[in-house]
């Protein structure tokens, strides 16, 4: 076993912001200095210069092949992260009245409801906290209320490992914070009026936040709100009423490529479950002596929380890892143990190495 | 009169995002393939780790020193540009009631009243709109409001190339937007309660704003609001209440390094007083050939616009000096014309090239 990968990086577990594909960090090293031959950085062009139009334009399109975002849908590139989503989503679509359905899987669920709870009426329409949020509803356990402005849920909960194998169905528009999935797998666009996406785990370094919606929903949207608050100022703008984050507008077009390049969303979702498979079963064939955080029935491809039969093992476990140039395999502090994140950049070979070492630690450590 | 820098890099007059020294380029672009020998990319760390810790303290400590700023003020590290704080000001100090003050000496100062009045009532104190913002206004022309929430203003107006050469007085906290001049010079705290600054002209890359408060105001804010709205929860978290932008505050941290080893603001405010006075020169010295838009006694050292005699001298002045690699020379819209940025990293050989080429062309087109 050796301690580095073939070219010497880390193996990168950090559950965000996260390994990048090595082809993008390369192009991305080269456009800081200068950008395709122009003679200027990436980061020194003006937003409104025809080499950053072709940016915008080659990263919306990609984005749009990526995800087979239908037509209907708006592309934007926002910034603040899906935290700022809390807020945007309830300033412009419920402010003006009704009530807005949540459904709260996990800690981030939970942050949603109480920015929403600051501008209008939150319903919880189901809630896993009282079962440490091992687990996603049934359809038949959500209560939706009677006339929702719009459904919330996020698809992959992070922290707690569990995953929506299919999205809920929801008559109200359905908006689903992806950050930690999105172009994991294919995304059913018929069940969703709305997609957010923090870009640090999937798409591209931290500082670009996705939203993806209907165009619909902007006409239905709050109109009395400060510009930067408004999606249709975005869409209007085509995500350029300010200066962007051109570098990571940047940055998540090469990761756009590459997702094209090997395959696409399909081929990405077999290579996902290939790699979740590999540690799911060196957990499965412990006899115990890993416990995975999630229910099996939901367990998401993303993030993987699980302990040992101790904390002290839990340590020692991650001491050795880090050793081992296994890096930032540490559990959330509100589950513990170790978490073991392996999104769409990361590594098949580093989830065989994890998976032998787990064997190796559970035998030399009474497994 | 050579084509191109001594590097090859163009000279790049945009107005933002700007030009960056080309040592911090360097550095970062080593950064984007390995940050400090870490075995991983600073668009890879996680934003909780030790290396990314030291990111975030450096570049405090380092925004601390650069402009003096002293302890009882906050830095914050914030998204979504100067117009993101047109919302989040009033949001926090407005909510509630009161009367805010601004002085409108340009468009971003109207957008900032625009997005106010979405939230509380606005006295505008002096507005230049009607004089074609040619000018900023005397301390006995400003008709403050009897008791106002706080006073904005903008330090440096980017399409008309004005400036106040001091801060006006304010009993009320005084909130400046320094966007477009900030640390190319020293700040008089005594005057402001709060400095908000993109960053993407004289501070780094865009995708970071800078917020610098004083402590004070915090308790005074609006609680009621969702948590990335507010300046107390960015100031609990030391400005990482969720994933912030990590390489752009990597970027303004190297910034900050090269304002300190240049001398300091001192140095910088000289040294733009140079670089500025060159193109004065040329335009004063061109017998009425060049006309700066702005009235003399509030001449920006970064932005500076003129005009030729025609609109047609001046798409010729434009073509001619794109084929001398000078480039984004293009006024804005609202002005027309030629407007020189040239900001804290835009090379002082450039001026004396563009003060050159202005009197060459003079001489050619009958100046």
């Amino acid at each position: 076993m050796t301690s580095h990968t073939s070219t010497g990086r880390k193996l990168n577990f950090s559950a965000g912001p996260a390994v990048l594909p090595e082809c993008v960090l390369e192009q991305a090293a080269v456009a800081v200095q200068d950008l395709d031959d122009t003679g200027m950085s990436v980061l020194e062009h003006s937003h409104r210069g025809a080499a950053i139009d072709r940016v915008f334009e080659e990263a919306t399109a990609d984005c749009r092949a990526v995800g087979a975002i239908p037509e209907e849908f708006e592309i934007l590139f926002l910034q603040g992260g899906a935290s700022m989503q809390f807020a945007m989503t309830p300033l412009n679509f419920l402010a003006s009245g009704g009530v807005a359905d949540y459904l709260d899987t996990g800690s981030w669920t939970s942050k949603a409801i109480d920015d929403a709870r600051k501008i209008g009426e939150v319903h919880v329409a189901w809630s896993g906290r009282e079962q440490a949020y091992r687990s996603i509803p049934n359809p038949q356990d959500i209560c939706w209320s009677s006339d929702p402005s719009y459904g919330w849920y996020c698809t992959n909960n992070t922290i707690y490992g569990t995953t929506w194998e299919t999205a809920p169905i929801c008559k109200a528009p359905l908006i689903a914070d992806m950050s930690s999935d999105i172009f994991s797998r294919p995304i059913d666009w018929d069940r969703h009026g709305m997609v957010i996406a923090g870009a640090q785990k999937n798409i591209g370094p931290a500082g670009v936040t996705l939203a993806i919606l209907r165009r619909d929903l902007l006409d239905a949207a709050n109109p009395d709100l400060p510009a930067m608050l408004r999606y249709a100022i975005h869409a209007e703008k085509g995500s350029r009423y300010n200066t962007p984050p051109v570098f990571a507008v940047y940055c998540a077009g090469l990761v756009f490529k590459w997702i094209l390049s090997i395959g696409g969303l399909q081929a990405v979702e077999s290579m996902n479950r290939r790699k979740s498979a590999v540690i799911y079963n060196a957990i499965d064939s412990s006899n115990g002596f890993y416990t995975g955080h999630a229910d099996k029935a939901c367990r998401s491809m993303m993030n993987i929380p699980f302990t040992t039969p101790s904390a002290e093992l839990d340590t020692a476990f991650l001491n050795e890892a880090e050793t081992e140039s296994m890096c930032n395999l540490k559990g959330h502090r509100s589950v513990g143990g170790i978490r073991a994140s392996i999104y769409n950049a990361f590594p098949e070979e580093g989830c065989q190495r994890l998976a032998e070492f787990m064997a190796d630690f559970a035998d030399r450590h009474g497994g």
